[in-house]
């Protein structure tokens, strides 16, 4: 039975998982969850995922969401997933799983609750917050600062200094790339970063051509945003 | 040379990871970070984690930080530890993986932003804030929900139907543990959940003595909180 993929392409998660496996040749089918539309809220996608939340996969029987718990399991589960994704080596291993933990608590929470609190939020019929997009802000600018600075090595061209990719870069890197729907904020923001804007674009040529086609969504999405603000009197829906 | 173990009894994750290696036999060295003193903040503590938090360890030469990082570098690094900590097996790994992820998100979020903006902020040199409180209350009192009807199954005492704890048990145990410090307002918080209770008492029985003793700090913090209220006039220092 084909694994299946549900997946909202505008949540930087569920575009890390997609991106994984079309790298990896892992075969699946996609099964698009609609948020602005509420299908994380249907009594079918509540059997796969009571969190409500996008990715969670289905393998045969097996059920299982949190986008970096997947990767984990993909990596372990089908063979053909190169080592340097998510290394057997315990030490190797042990640090990837740290940026990961770190992640959760300081680049997601600042990218995500920044774009979600300056242009997302509508769309998904919340209110824009200007006190949480200010404090996300802080933390998304505190979280670069660390990866330019410390996850980032000298040597290496990806995290950890290692010289090809693992699920860390593609996660940090996905949930980075959300800031382009900000336009020219989004660039303002990452334009002190050299090492981040090097790492970005070494991540997308190792994952070339899935990277760009699983963002594509992102640029439309930008195109939009941009032609509201250039044009407010006419109405776009997303 | 000894695993040195470099944490702060106030602080929940540091405490899974002193549990973790007490029930389990691993030699250690604590060497205690005192928050309130800003000990996480010197020079020396930063070579051993750049980002200024704890629980970190260094074993040998190798450094880490992140509680779940670390328990899971452990498990595979230390052959003593018992498979139901962090199972090999490739399913119920993920299933654990899984809570974790989740754990950083939800419950940690809301337990520690309600606990550090109710009570604790003060000795750490913040403000309280009630609106951060309120907020974090709301995704507690969601998390402990999660947690009472899906993480805890009917068959099993542990997470996930487990007969036997795994790092998720003890992670978010400590987590909930830190309401204790609330008194009364913590009682009432935890009062609707009767699988939790149990759960909470398996944990600490299926690691005893470890579980209390590395607790004790949490009830001389309550014990000094509530003698504070009782006697406003009374300095006490934390």
């Amino acid at each position: 039975m084909t694994l299946k993929l549900y997946v909202e392409r505008m949540s930087q998660p569920s575009r890390a998982v997609l991106i994984f496996c079309q790298v990896n040749g892992i075969e699946f089918e996609e099964v698009s969850i609609r948020l602005a539309k509420g299908q994380h809220r249907t009594p079918e996608f509540i059997e796969i995922n009571p969190m409500k939340q996008v990715p969670a996969i289905v393998d045969g029987r097996f059920k299982l969401f949190e986008s970096h718990a997947i990767m984990k399991y993909l990596s372990r589960a089908f063979p053909g997933v190169a080592d340097h994704w998510y290394p057997a080596d315990v030490y190797k291993r042990a640090k990837i799983d740290s940026v990961l933990d770190w992640h959760h608590t300081h680049l997601r929470r600042g990218a995500g609750g920044y774009v979600l609190n300056t242009v997302l939020a509508p769309s998904l019929g919340l209110p824009l917050n200007p006190q949480a997009a200010a404090e996300a802000l802080e933390l998304l600018t505190a979280s670069l600062d660390k990866i330019e600075s410390f996850w980032l090595q000298p040597n290496g061209r990806f995290l950890l200094g290692s010289t090809q990719p693992s699920i860390a870069d593609l996660s940090l890197v996905c949930e980075i790339m959300q800031l382009k729907i900000l336009g020219k904020n989004g660039e303002r923001i990452l334009s002190p970063y050299k090492k981040i804007a090097n790492w970005i674009d070494d991540t997308k040529e190792a994952t070339a051509p899935h990277f760009h086609e699983v963002h594509s969504v992102l640029f439309k999405v930008k195109e939009r945003l941009h032609h509201k603000q250039s044009a407010p009197d006419l109405h776009s829906k997303m």
